[in-house]
């Protein structure tokens, strides 16, 4: 237990929530605004990706507080990729070894559970629609309107989190109140649109229930993810502009027309196909690096506010769970030295974020492309195969980001890089696919490995 | 001459005032809104650095609306660099060949000429302490509040500029109302500020008036340009933290010991050196990457708003007035079609203000550093002496930057990479020093360079 803090946190969502468990658990004081109305009184999408993949970081998170038993009651495993073909046969890749999964959460369901645990802390208490406006740290003042009365209100607290997502308006008041603020933001050249699966008949899933399921394509790919419900989310992401792009596929006979051509076993499947393209937004999809995350020792960033990233990792939430750990660590070690807190909170977890956000783009090019190329499968099962048989020499990159929560995401891209420098090399024998599994490969590993 | 239109731009610095002249030279009505009072009427600093390098490509921008003459008259030469080494020894580069000059005016001079040339034009107003709150393509509305009156208005206009400056309000717009705008600014670890060499008894240079002096060490480095009244302004660039630093360089005390020890001859010239330190404001470098630069074929961002730059090439101004070159000659080749002339715009500068932005960056270690090196001014000399004999298949990176306004910044940056790779092997050889200007290494640079 700590001394008790009055702490404000911007933003209710994932990591928002979360937070306010881990700061109420160890006895302060904590009020948190959200922009939205309660998503559990009223229905609004909790931001635009409906279902998200749950692994190793983001359990660690839930377990730190007591509540991953509660969410897994609403989340599906799903032990590997089933890779749809344009021939429509597939292929099954497993994520890992045995039992190791990502699960399949409903975005708006953890959300609301979280929301829920975090109303059962006596210390917590969740304000909606508040639309934060302005942010200070000479003083610790937030300034909201609410965006039904219009109200006007000034708070003070010892400490504010900033946990309000990749356009943090918390972030936004430190960028234009500090000096030497390091910001990038950059768009990749593809966007999104969900689509939609139903449950069967008998609500039972008409695809493969534990599976992420990946039309790889090259250019651009369509996943879908299992609902509780039976149905499946699916997501195209697609270019802007080009050829086959969202410039081009815009009409009820051309999205017929290009989904027959590239999606022909999903198109029996999405009843609702040409009303869903029509009907549902295109979203686009940014990365966000800034330093510093804190800001006089008072006000600190966390979650995607900290270090927005592409989905293609499925690491977003499970790394700003993982910023919750880390911090809850520090304040475990530290006690009431939150300058310590907050300048190791800062030193450790910005190189993570920063790595995340590269590993997060590159795997955009492995999920279109790669899953597709028998090349690329062969060089992941000669892995497989010489980490089965030396776990502690080997630990594929996957499986470091995915499962390994004790490797930081620094360490995993760094290496990484490694893995993938000694694999070009092996890939490039003439003969590698005849020998993958020989002896004399093992041992060219080994040997480029000391 | 074009259709009139209606044309607002933001900003009356000195390419926003360049650009209005240019724009009236078409037939075109233009407003300009500055935040800033006017200038000319009350003593305010016009930014932060007081005096600026006008190069090639600026003249270019003058000389297309006839007032390099005006502005001629208040600018110093500056044929070459005076290095001033710790042991008080100087050491003389040119810059170029012959008369080939930098030349040093006062950003406040300049930008009161270029104010006065452009109200002397009768389709030009400028408006002043109108600070812009809001800007929308939708029907080309542009907000402003009087920072005296507090009055709001709201104007509309065919067509409006942003030329405010590296905070550009008319960017933030843009970037908060559109998606999918890639934004960067990023600091360096050193910041600057200004201090003062005043001129002898009778209003002479203490120091050679036709050269821009250099005090190179390293890490860190000083500079000093001449003035028109005999004074020079000197500019150290200094980190912020670290052993040398302004973080342990501030009482008195401190400043003293620190500049005798380190610029010891310009110690003599600085009579006020500690009262300047201690008020002279400490001053951040930044550096501003954006995409796009124009908006709904309505809204352009210009000089510093689309590329703001460190200031080691002396490029910031002469990159603006270049901006406004280009845009005039889109306007003369393709009339009425502002959608045309808008896309070429940015496809033409948008690569030249990347590539002058990385140039920046980079010549700040060759001044503060490389500059004091005997081997890197080997190296340029052995360059000067190629380029001369062969000027068709040579010219020095920093003659295209500086005196080639028909060279691309983007072409300088590519060409000048593959000259660095070329001379990295010159300088290897172990015998250089000797053969420097032999046959022998101008056949190897001509192998290499075919």
């Amino acid at each position: 237990m700590n001394t008790q803090k009055q702490i404000s946190i911007v933003g209710a969502g994932l990591v928002g929530s979360l937070l306010s468990i881990y700061l109420a658990k160890r006895g302060h004081k904590v009020n948190v605004y959200e922009r939205r109305a309660d998503m559990r009184k009223n229905k609004i999408a909790a931001g635009r990706s409906i279902n998200l993949a749950l692994s190793d970081r983001g359990w660690r998170g839930l377990e730190g507080v007591g509540i991953a038993d509660e969410i897994k009651k609403i989340a599906i495993p799903m032990y590997g990729r089933r890779i749809h073909h344009v021939d429509q046969s597939t292929v099954y890749q497993p994520y890992g070894k045995n039992d190791q999964a990502i699960y399949s959460v409903s975005r708006a369901g953890i959300n609301m559970r979280l929301m829920d645990l975090a109303e059962q802390q006596e210390n917590v208490s969740l304000h909606f629609s508040e639309r934060c406006t302005a942010a200070s740290t000479k003083n610790g003042s937030l300034s909201f309107i609410n965006e039904h009365s219009q109200a006007e209100i000034t708070i003070q607290s010892d400490f504010i989190f900033g946990s309000d997502g990749a356009f943090s308006a918390a972030r936004m008041n430190m960028m234009t109140s500090n000096d030497r603020f390091n910001y990038q933001q950059y768009y990749i050249e593809h966007g999104y649109k969900e689509l939609h699966i139903p449950p069967g008949p008998n609500g039972e899933f008409l695809m493969e229930k534990n599976a992420l399921h990946i039309w790889p394509r090259g250019s651009y790919m369509m996943i879908a993810l299992p609902n509780m419900d039976g149905s499946f989310t699916c997501t195209l992401f697609f270019p802007f502009e080009g050829p086959d792009s969202f410039a081009t596929v815009q009409t009820p006979e051309q999205v017929s027309e290009f989904f027959n051509r590239v999606f022909p076993d999903a198109v029996p499947l999405m009843p609702t196909l040409t009303e869903d393209f029509a009907t549902n937004p295109t979203a686009s999809l940014v990365t966000v690096k800034c330093a510093p995350w804190t800001f006089d020792d008072k006000l600190a960033l966390i979650g995607d506010a900290a270090h927005a990233i592409v989905p293609f990792y499925g690491q977003g939430m499970n790394c700003g769970f993982e910023d919750c750990v880390v911090l809850n660590e520090l304040m475990e070690t530290y006690g009431d030295d939150w300058k310590t807190v907050f300048s190791n909170y800062e030193s450790l977890r910005k190189p993570d974020g920063d790595a995340i956000a590269d590993l997060a783009i590159a795997n955009f090019v492995e999920m279109r492309d790669k899953t597709g190329d028998p090349k690329f499968l062969l060089q992941k099962k000669i892995e497989a195969r010489f980490s089965e048989k030396y776990p502690d020499k080997w630990i594929p990159l996957y499986s470091m980001v995915t499962y390994s929560p004790h490797i930081r995401y620094s360490t995993a891209l760094r290496e990484g890089q490694k893995q993938e420098q000694i694999m070009q090399k092996i890939m490039a024998r003439p003969d590698i696919e005849s020998v993958w599994d020989s002896e004399e490969v093992e041992k060219a590993i080994l040997g480029a490995l000391s």
